[in-house]
């Protein structure tokens, strides 16, 4: 694991440098737009989206430039879908990341557009010339994140989130609702790397089965750690699921009815790697990481 | 006069048409979602933008089909863009195309989603081979849209917006807002059918040149139609701009001053095109419609 945490440490440290570089500091009267856009962006997380590509990736013999532009635009996505699921109108957080959230920081006005011109970057990222030299790739990978991001992936997820407080969801309702929510970008990741190296369509669909089974352990942890997590630790408010009255797989199942269901994902993800050649060691260790991380 | 409502009439239909296909009524738990955005995107507008694709890409005997789907994708982004500009934190508008905003129909946060995923469709959209069969020029395209939708077109426009209101701006200074905040997506439309149609580096900078004069008339007309108008005819709020002390070329040059302006900007467009080969007669007529317009 202490591997492992090292190469999420240098990878987040490349993609860190590549959004500095893509949301510049820039004076003048739009200053406080480009600032609120960093201010989201840079500086937190553990960038695991990025380093799944960046692992799916090398599976590959992909340059590592350019799975970290991939790994930047799904974190500017990312990085978007926080602001706006932090608003009052929407999930009302406080703080994230350790920090005011960014419409406290600034206000609902500025955290809003800053969240849709991170959106706009993303897919200006990714049809660079850069990112892959093949325009083909370029428009796959646009595509893909588009589609993940958009109303059949994250959006149509938070929507299914927001209408989900204060309602029963059985499990049915709650996986389909997290497999859009946090499943389609993390889905995304692994198989961009898969996109950039021309991998085979059975690489691909054993990247997104692996996907999948990771996607959901992510929120059932995530679950978790709101029910038995340390504030401090995570850098966001806890208890929030129970206080609403919000539909996790952890209210329903129970906290070691959930355990077990991180077990059953964990088997079946690596089942989905061992249908890949190549060295699958570091996307197997990401599982673990994530079903085992304390924030 | 006639002849070029007409011609717009017949394009906005088709253009209509393609936004209903691209955003389809859906059924089961997400469909509020995909209800809010079609009430945001369908049934209004004079959908000019799509026109000036449509009119640009006619110069260069781009098939309609494809200026259509460029067309729709930036009706996309600007109805995102109306979505969000209408939140109460924003402009907190009331109406817009004669009908509830989109938060006040359905409520905030999915206002917030419906625009959020709309600009995802838009990206999708461009790269579908549909749009066009070079994957060069769709990745253009993309680029093309996201500046001007980003923190250096529209939504940097927008925090300009934000940050005018009770201040006194100089001309020089709102002339650079409204460049961001409405020309940019303008002349992303102008310049898209160049694109779509491989038009030489002059042509480009000829159709930017008259983009960039009719997309400040139109600012222009529509900050004397607040003044001047009839919220019957225009659909939405009047005289929010005098309310809140908002900076104008109206407030700074008053009404007769701007109509002086509006001329000087029709020659500066006229010679644009004159420089351009090909039957500029509808960009001319487009021209003296929108400094006539009446909502």
């Amino acid at each position: 694991m202490g591997e492992l945490r090292a190469r999420m440490a240098a990878v987040a440290e490349e993609v860190e440098a590549a959004l500095d570089r893509i949301l510049p500091r820039v004076q003048g009267p739009a200053a406080r737009l480009h600032d609120a856009m960093r201010y989201a962006t840079l500086g937190g997380g553990k960038r695991l989206r990025p380093f799944l590509v960046v692992a799916s990736a090398d599976l590959f013999g992909v340059p590592r430039a350019r799975s970290v532009r991939v790994g930047a635009a799904i974190e500017l996505i990312h990085a978007y879908s926080l602001v706006h699921d932090d608003l009052p109108a929407m999930d009302d957080a406080l703080t994230r990341r350790g920090r005011p959230s960014c419409h406290r920081q600034y206000d609902e006005a500025t955290a809003i557009l800053a969240g849709d011109a991170l959106q706009s970057v993303a897919f200006d990222l990714l049809v660079d010339p850069a990112t892959h030299p093949d325009p083909e790739v370029r428009c796959a990978l646009v595509s893909g994140l588009a589609v993940a991001a958009g109303p059949r992936g994250m959006c149509g997820g938070q929507m299914l989130d927001l209408l989900a407080e204060g309602r029963a969801l059985d499990l049915e309702q709650i996986l389909e609702l997290q497999r859009l929510k946090t499943g389609a970008l993390i889905g995304y990741a692994c198989e961009a790397g898969a996109l950039l190296g021309g991998g085979s369509a059975a690489a691909r669909a054993a990247l997104r089965g692996y996907a999948a089974d990771l996607g959901l352990a992510f929120q059932i942890q995530d679950d978790l750690l709101d029910v038995t997590g340390d504030a401090e630790i995570t850098g966001k408010d806890l208890g929030r699921d129970a206080a609403v009255g919000k539909a996790t797989v952890v209210a329903l199942l129970g906290v070691e009815g959930s355990r077990c269901r991180l077990e059953e994902l964990r088997s079946s993800a690596l089942a989905h790697l061992d249908r890949l050649e190549g060295e699958t060691g570091v996307l197997r260790a990401v599982f673990d990481f994530v079903i085992s991380r304390s924030s």
